[in-house]
């Protein structure tokens, strides 16, 4: 286990600052290696980012407002915020999906605005990045308060991707219902789908329930339809990267088709997110960007080989081609409903309005 | 490539006999390697079956009527029938989904009781598994002219898992009417599944369509969704491994699934099979027993390293669990038609019975 991983706020985090440096687990080694990587710049904070060695809508905000204030901390005193523009502008091209990079980022920039001086802005970027971290911890407690009740008793949970604590940091989103559940003395059973092409539930989301002893098997990506007609999923709890007003939700590729699964058997489909994972900005699923990622990622598969040595083997006919779009669109329609740090969030624009005003008003209290 | 593979009856052949040995591909070494096997006896043909060295419900048929041939040559004048019996029993129990095992089985041991010798018989019963893979590949061809008109213009066709001739001799079941669009000059675009846990689109289908230098591109399971949503499909076209009387259809885990996002998009959801993949004395798809493989299947990945290795590597968790169901059952009603060797026939139980009548008319005629 890596010694330095910090418990803040109660729940755990992937990524955190020592000094200059941003820290992280290196999540594209796991589930066979634990390395930390120590990150001393924000463009190669942004590049670990960019390349997943940190993935997860709320560790890749955490991860771009601790990125932003290292930009404060080594940015000249003369031309300081138009350096801090500079950075900005970098660190959001990391990524394109993740609403919470931009917030992360935007509440970094907007919090050194309000300085008066380059050193009080240097030290203003640091709190402020950190407050970032540890407001999605609390709110993921929140979330985990939220959805307990809908844990269903005696049938499985369905998830999908990773949405545990290295993907949100405190307590994850999809994931804390399950984990206070399981504290609480609940049984609660999980299926991971594996989550091809990165196999994030087969590498990511066993890993966090295996270590946290929750009870759960993997399922291939095909037989989730299988699974649910048998009877045995009661619920599917994802996470998200970005939740437009309307409700549409983008999140890790396979999620849409999951929720037309979930409808056809008439299983409850709900989405955790806190509220920067919302665009309010954003009207609809069609205006959310999906990345298109590298097609080497759906031609191979990664593991650990007989030999102990983790590396990538070709799965697929050599020569061919392959597409990957890294994301997908949920329509609202074919979601529950919203677990967040304000309880249940309807899957329709007034309700997603009334609750990101709350929250705004309760920032600015 | 293999020299050996056999062109009978037009299509290929991915299993055939040479003297007393069953001869095939290695299907589980494609697309990095090329290998035949030679099997001396019928156990060793049953263990190739079980182990997936050859897998699709028609290449499993065919090696079955095969073995059934190696079981006469080699058994014994003195307890003729009843050692044709015992192997007959050892056969069937290879594999337990697939109907054109079974089929297989009974047509060879029914010819050989009709001889009067055992040196007729073995004649006979290396004459009906040999008529058996012609049979197969002849219907083939005549699915291919059946699917032939449902190719849709402008859009690509998804197929999933394998169903071309390594699958089906001759010209495969689903990839039919596809070769055929080909070789009459119309375009045709294919996208491939993965196919999870084994990858046999990754791994076959993509290899026999880049053989035949048909346009295609790979799919991870989780895209289907994302790319039926951008209209981008016009037609899912799968195989079968059993075909209940009622139009339930056991196939490869996911197609479940992939008939379920079909209907939800308002895409052509079409079986292409043969008679032999019928089962009329299954009245339903809750009777078709379902296979569960290795959990390590799920677990693991198989490909070629950068060292040029074929190996697996394990994707997950150590000391996780899995579940690996082999197949699902679609059930007829999300099935827009079958295309058999009969043109096209509806998905209820009336239609197939009168497609079975006329067949079991063609064959005593």
């Amino acid at each position: 286990m890596i010694e330095q991983r910090r418990r803040f706020q109660g729940g755990r985090h992937p990524v955190w600052m020592e000094e200059a440096f941003v820290c992280m687990i290196d999540q594209r080694a796991l589930p066979h290696e634990e390395i930390l990587l120590r990150l001393g710049s924000y463009p190669e904070t942004t590049a670990a980012i960019r390349d997943m060695a940190v993935r997860g809508a709320g560790s890749i905000g955490v991860a771009a407002g601790f990125a932003m204030a290292q930009a404060a901390l080594n940015a000249p005193a003369s031309g300081f915020l138009e350096e801090m523009e500079r950075a900005a502008a970098h660190i959001r091209l990391a990524r394109p999906t993740a609403k919470n990079l931009f917030y992360a980022v935007d509440r970094v920039l907007a919090a050194v605005k309000e300085t008066s001086s380059p050193e009080q802005a240097r030290q203003r970027a640091r709190m402020e990045a950190q407050a970032v971290a540890e407001d999605d911890a609390r709110m993921t407690q929140e979330i985990a308060k939220a959805g307990l009740p809908l844990i269903p008793a005696g049938e499985a949970v369905l998830t999908h991707c990773n949405a545990g604590w290295l993907a949100y940091p405190g307590w994850g989103t999809a994931l804390a219902p399950i984990y206070l559940a399981h504290e609480q003395g609940i049984r609660v059973f999980v299926y991971a789908t594996e989550t091809r092409p990165r196999s994030q539930g087969a590498k990511l989301t066993t890993w966090e329930l295996a270590q946290a002893g929750i009870p759960h098997a993997l399922l291939a990506d095909t037989a989730v339809g299988f699974t649910m007609r048998k009877g045995e999923i009661g619920m599917v709890i994802v996470g998200a990267d970005r939740i437009a007003a309307n409700g549409d939700t983008a999140n890790k590729i396979g999620t849409y088709s999951l929720s037309i699964l979930a409808e056809s058997h008439g299983i409850p489909f709900y989405v955790a997110a806190p509220s920067p994972t919302f665009d309010a900005e954003c009207p609809s699923g069609d205006q959310i960007p999906i990345e298109e990622r590298d097609e080497r990622e759906v031609l191979e598969a990664t593991g650990r080989s007989a030999a102990g040595v983790v590396e990538s083997v070709r799965v697929a006919t050599p020569g061919i081609r392959a597409r990957n779009p890294a994301f997908d669109v949920t329509p609202a329609k074919w979601i529950t409903g919203f677990i967040t740090e304000c309880g249940i969030v309807e899957p329709q624009p007034q309700a997603i309005a009334q609750f990101l005003d709350k929250r705004r008003h309760a920032l600015l209290r």
